[in-house]
């Protein structure tokens, strides 16, 4: 005999394993509406509290996949792997990492998010680009993948819809951090969309959902567990999210600095290096190949990925992504031309020290107030808005040194802004080492 | 600044004290629909698990009672004291409790409820005598109280709408056993009912919510202390519900069971005497006569209570409160006349035995399918259907006693009804010793 819905959330309270036909049915009953909303809310609340063991996670994870459609990548030919992020402010990897893997001979299906809350999404910075169709049908994104190597669409609503509802309940009701709901959320679109093989970044820090090391491990342990269950490799970096990624955040400035690396420019603009995106690109683009068998180690792969950079290829990879999506690649050359934020303020230091906190979730959250990020689904963005960062976590500052530039719109309230700002990013006389940017380079 | 709804929830999920203002928003929110049942339910799991202190509790209490309308029953002359249960199967200790609580002096303004799932309800028992009136304007009852000494009405929708709820999203999300809860959820509608002093009885065992006598023990006490803060004296009796309390389950069948007491009878037809109905009603009410001061101590409580049970002023007392509230009184003096089952059916023993188990939440259940009890709010029921047991935990049994009288209506499947009460009363070999009634005489 089933348990009812109130016998199923009472399980999981009491600590006791649910088995796979509860879980089935838990999942398939909140889908179609017979397990109303306030009783999947408790039963994620008590999953919180009580955990899921491997089987169990696993065994969510595939209702979560048999609740939408399965897409079927097969006729995409070569080695397929994907590199999916926890999600950060200014982590803008996805786009350097996609032509960057492709020009390195691996074939990157990739399917992104939007931004929500604090975090960005990729989908959302190359909608900055003119013209750029995140939405494709299968067989267009197949044939780009084929043709180019990579392409960056967004997620279909059709995959994992359980995953959709379970996420957007957990969102308003504090279980978002938690191992196995987490572990399902990624792996159950992961499979639906066709992975055969996954890098993740797992974040750690004041801008990530994780604050400690401790959880981004078991969290990686976990996936790689439940991965392999379902039948595909899968190995997690763990990377410093205590100040944002790179220099910009904001969607079309994300894009220019990514232009700006993949040009081969050592130095942007305002004369400073992007080292910490590069290095974690690189990084990740090495994991990616080693798991793909294009190259026999992570060391070879570094190499490879530090030389396909280098000579242009992943730059003409990512125009090619771009021209094949709909995108108007004139504006890439000339970035500046479609960067047309209102107004571009610069904030000084005012002071004399070292930067020893940027507090990169609230950073992210102010994006939301210059109206470049959203705080509900479904919200517009304006894309050309943002911050660039001048100075990073240990750096010296002077009193008049430009500490952040602003790019708002006319209707913000910049005096507001400013002085939050100024509360993200603390200015001490006695220095502190940087934070390490890799934490685990691969958790084993 | 107030949180919002997930920050508080995630407080509470944290184990972090929640303010006044933050308990008093999320309840406000829930009643006026600004929160969604979502997230109640899942502020009900976290509670479930983070627990509360008494101060959370408190206000909790409060912000429930500021739910809805308060009554004013300072028109009532004399010591007011009330009789709570946490809810059995065959507890029928209220029909009796008022009556005799006001024979011996006190005031008794009782506000009971209707039976859910296996526990029965003191209204609905009310209503098995025809004519019978739950729910009076507050000027009628105060009149009743006032002119009788007792009246027992149904709870009003206005009061404390919150508990209301909160209760209703409880039931279905597995978080009824959870001390704070419980506790608002009593104290709330009994404050907002103008108690001056309260006695509650706290079930044990396999037909009550609590299984454990530690819960029972922390629930009085914490019960006690809120109680406390608020105002007014409560005490606890922690009492045994392994088995149905008295030999009667089901509406018109208790009420018969409490006229045969009442009229002073010592054994019922069958020839048995309700010694732990009995017991319990003296004990509760002498615990109620030493708060309302009508004595010096328990023991002179105890004493007064057997005289006025004895005496027949109970039972006339009783006659009035069913006139005053419209009953048919004449029912009452013959009530073989309204206990108009379609079919009568004893069930052997057929073993030779002791009598070692009596599962009474599933005999509670049992109800529910001869329509005597209900599973949703609001179901009708059928008044005369229910269960007589014959034999008690401890009893010996022979192969041809009756076991169990049934009274069912002609719609009942009779051949299940047997094998599940068969299941429900374990006779073995071995002589188990009875459970001991009175658990805790008063939980200090």
């Amino acid at each position: 005999m089933i348990l009812s819905a109130p016998q199923i959330i009472q399980k999981k309270r009491d600590e006791i394993p649910l088995s796979a036909e509860e879980i089935r049915s838990f999942v398939m009953g909140s889908i179609k509406g017979d397990i109303p909303d306030y009783q999947t809310s408790a039963f994620l609340m008590a999953t919180f509290f009580s955990g899921m063991s491997l089987d169990e996670t696993t065994t969510l994870t595939k209702a979560m996949v048999e609740s939408g459609e399965r897409l079927d990548l097969s006729h995409i030919k070569g080695p397929k792997v994907d590199k999916h992020s926890t999600g950060g402010v200014g982590d803008k990897v996805s786009l350097i990492i996609a032509p960057l893997a492709a020009a390195c001979g691996l074939k990157v299906p990739m399917m992104a998010g939007r931004g929500l809350g604090h975090t960005g999404g990729t989908i959302d910075k190359l909608e900055s680009i003119p013209g750029y169709r995140a939405l494709l049908e299968k067989e267009e994104f197949i044939r780009i993948v084929n043709d180019v190597g990579c392409a960056i669409i967004s997620q279909s609503e059709k995959v994992a819809p359980a995953d959709r509802k379970f996420y957007a309940l957990r969102d308003v009701t504090a279980t978002i951090e938690c191992v196995p709901l987490i572990t399902s959320s990624i792996l159950s679109k992961k499979i639906a969309e066709g992975a055969e093989g996954l890098v993740m970044d797992i974040k750690v820090g004041s801008g990530a959902f994780m604050k400690r090391k401790t959880e981004a491990v078991t969290l990686a342990k976990t996936l790689r567990a439940v991965a392999k269950k379902a039948g595909f490799e899968l190995r997690s970096t763990i990377s410093n999210m205590d100040q944002p990624l790179g220099y910009a955040v904001g969607n079309a400035l994300e894009v220019y600095e990514c232009i700006e690396i993949m040009k081969g420019e050592d130095l942007n603009p305002y004369g400073l290096a992007s080292l910490d995106l590069k290095e974690l690109t690189i990084h990740l683009c090495a994991q990616m190949l080693e798991i793909g068998k294009v190259v026999k180690n992570v060391a070879e792969g570094r190499k490879l990925a530090i030389a396909k950079l280098k000579d242009g290829t992943t730059w003409k990879k990512f125009k090619e992504l771009v021209a094949a999506q709909g995108g108007d690649i004139t504006t890439l050359e000339e970035p500046w031309r479609y960067m047309k934020a209102d107004r571009v303020i610069e904030i000084k230091a005012k002071k004399r020290g070292y930067v020893t906190e940027m507090h990169s979730e609230s950073i992210g959250r102010l994006l939301t107030v210059l109206g470049g990020g959203r705080n509900k689904v479904g919200e517009q963005l304006d894309h050309s808005t943002g911050f660039f960062f001048h100075r990073k976590l240990g750096s010296m500052v002077k009193p008049e040194d430009t500490l952040v530039t602003i790019f708002a719109n006319s209707k913000t309230d910049l005096a507001q802004v400013e002085e939050e700002l100024r509360n993200c990013i603390k200015i001490s006389t006695a220095k502190k080492t940087a934070p390490k940017l890799i934490v685990e380079a691969n958790v084993k």
